[in-house]
């Protein structure tokens, strides 16, 4: 546990507003004490699946008691819950919309006793509530409440079956296994959703990848094995197939996106 | 008042270049106590106007005694002053070119006495002052001072007549009143000088907005009200007409931007 | 010295993923005290001539002892060294790849013993280190355990002849000095490397400046010396040649980019 409380913020609010400026001063007066970082404001707006995989490789990283909030919320003034929980060493404050996924899942695979609360009790919120910005007046301060001591327990009501997002899972294709890229990062490395489980026992000298009609046969720990505009495969630190140019752009170069088909041939 | 003081930057200087981190580094040599938080440095260019709306909605949501430090000096090295006030429970530092207006006029309503500061105690700057790059030598290190204590009235004489922007007004029109946008934010949504006091006495059945040729007529108090892909009008937070898309862009789709007209139909 | 550590980040790592939020949750669990200031993290991917342009000009405004983190590092996983040194009252931390040119070719003027040494004692690092992300495992423990009071003298041998980066020169023309643009700020301020002592002993009113065909001769030390969409030369706070607009951007209306040409004419 660090000295003071942490408090990492992920967003798709953007830099160019000061929406996430806001939170931070609600933030600062609920708990002066707490020391506020964050994950990434950039999430394209309300893809509640891409906030999920940057949170899930990332909240590990922080002190034991960080609290983790994270905001991409279409559903704002909708019926869908607001959530507070406590897993592994982390608490999370957001909407209970999938974008705790990745977290749900594995605290429910390690305890079976986690539970997951709404975050509807009136003193941990600042009123009146907008109806559009949750965020502030809602997520802020009870993350702030919780750097301040608040208990998971005291915020609500449990959520006996918080949302769980379906994501798109690798299909049998004739010479192995059909997936598609699901993360993009700033170098353009496509991160697919072929977990590297799927080599299993299998030759690494035979596996290769196709992607937008290209085969992709040089695997890599690391980089500098490949040579500069090389498009090269490895697993990342997420465990997961990844197709990488050295020192350039996979995206751009292959013209990939999210959702782009990326075969895994495991008998080429 | 928070435990130690906090300070906020507002500026148009991007995020590529250090210059922000060099004005921190300059805060904190001068008053390591403080506590900084970006409001957003993406305001365009030279545009006063839209940095003076961002500060406006954002800087009530911070600590009594938080210091706002705003540069947007397209002005630097002219004649224009730099500006130092304590307004509400604030204090602000930046250039006297109206970037800070709508705080002066709020406060000139509030406090017959409201006084404006000239920057000009050479205690309370880095010398040699940079004439490209005021925020460095001179804005900083006047918000550090504050930091660390400072009054207002150490740092120069009253400017008695304070620069105050023209702010584009509504107009009558035929069907009602004719604004304009003048604000976009991250999610493409549409804030006009529409302000809700408009629509006093009005039907709310009978309101319609028309923009690039289109008729909006669903207003709405959150975005749940609507379907996914609709256009819909609502009052957001700053009581202004606001046009957005329902989990979409607004401004890309309807091709809007800064100045688009805006009509608002009372007796449509 | 402040009265705790300043980390500060600079990288090619983009803000759009948690990767720079990752660095700062280890460096918060390695040493708590330590407070991290952003420089940049939009330095273009790979391109380690403008990291050490952006390093060269913003460390120096810090608190002494303050730890510059750098990563631009495209050359990971090879056998390019990782590095940490003292350097005037500050610490460096980052790979060896010519990113701290200026910082060391300073160094050495000033210090006949200025040492740079290798980052390899495994008690400041996180083990396994990944082989494609040193930034986390590598580089954001040592500037963390430096804050934290170890000694550069403490994470491995001298590093005898650290890289240097080959700079673009000036070349003599037949009527001055060639030089280039080699840095663009967010403004759209056209930097070359025509330093300001190629001026010396020259009559200012006969200098121009040759770019994309046009000629500029109006030198300003202030950009309210020039009207507004007037191309203008000025002398920057780093003593170079400097190509600006007033209140436009002159990067996008020259069409000039990293490496275009320019002219010093000094008998013109």
């Amino acid at each position: 546990m660090a000295q003071y409380p942490i408090i990492t913020l992920l967003t798709d609010f953007g830099i160019s507003d000061p929406y996430v400026g806001i939170m931070k001063g609600i933030i600062e007066d609920i708990s002066p004490n707490s020391r506020i970082i964050d994950l990434t404001h950039l999430i394209p707006p309300q893809n509640v699946r891409a906030g999920a995989l940057a949170l899930e490789r990332s909240y590990k990283y922080f002190p034991a008691g960080t609290i983790h909030l994270a905001v991409i919320d279409s559903g704002v003034g909708s019926n869908r819950h607001a959530l507070v929980m406590r897993a592994e060493h982390y608490l999370f404050v957001g909407p209970d919309n999938g974008l705790f996924s990745f977290v749900i899942q594995r605290a429910k695979e390690k305890d079976k006793k986690f539970k997951v609360y709404k975050l509807e009790n009136p003193r941990y919120r600042l009123e009146p509530v907008s109806p559009i910005f949750h965020g502030r007046e809602l997520f802020a301060p009870a993350a702030a409440y919780l750097a301040a001591g608040a208990a998971v327990e005291e915020f609500g009501e449990v959520i006996p079956n918080p949302v769980i997002l379906g994501m798109p899972v690798p299909e049998p294709s004739s010479g192995g296994w059909m997936g598609e890229v699901w993360a993009i990062d700033h170098f353009g490395s496509l991160e697919t959703n072929l977990d590297s489980k799927l080599l299993f026992g299998c030759n690494p000298k035979m596996i290769k990848i196709r992607i937008k009609g290209k085969i992709i046969d040089h695997w890599v720990s690391t980089f500098s094995e490949g040579n500069p505009g090389e498009l090269v495969a490895l697993v990342n630190s997420a465990d997961r197939l990844t197709i990488c140019m050295v020192n350039g752009n996979a995206a751009s170069v292959l013209g990939a996106g999210m959702g782009t088909p990326v075969e895994l041939i495991l008998n080429g």
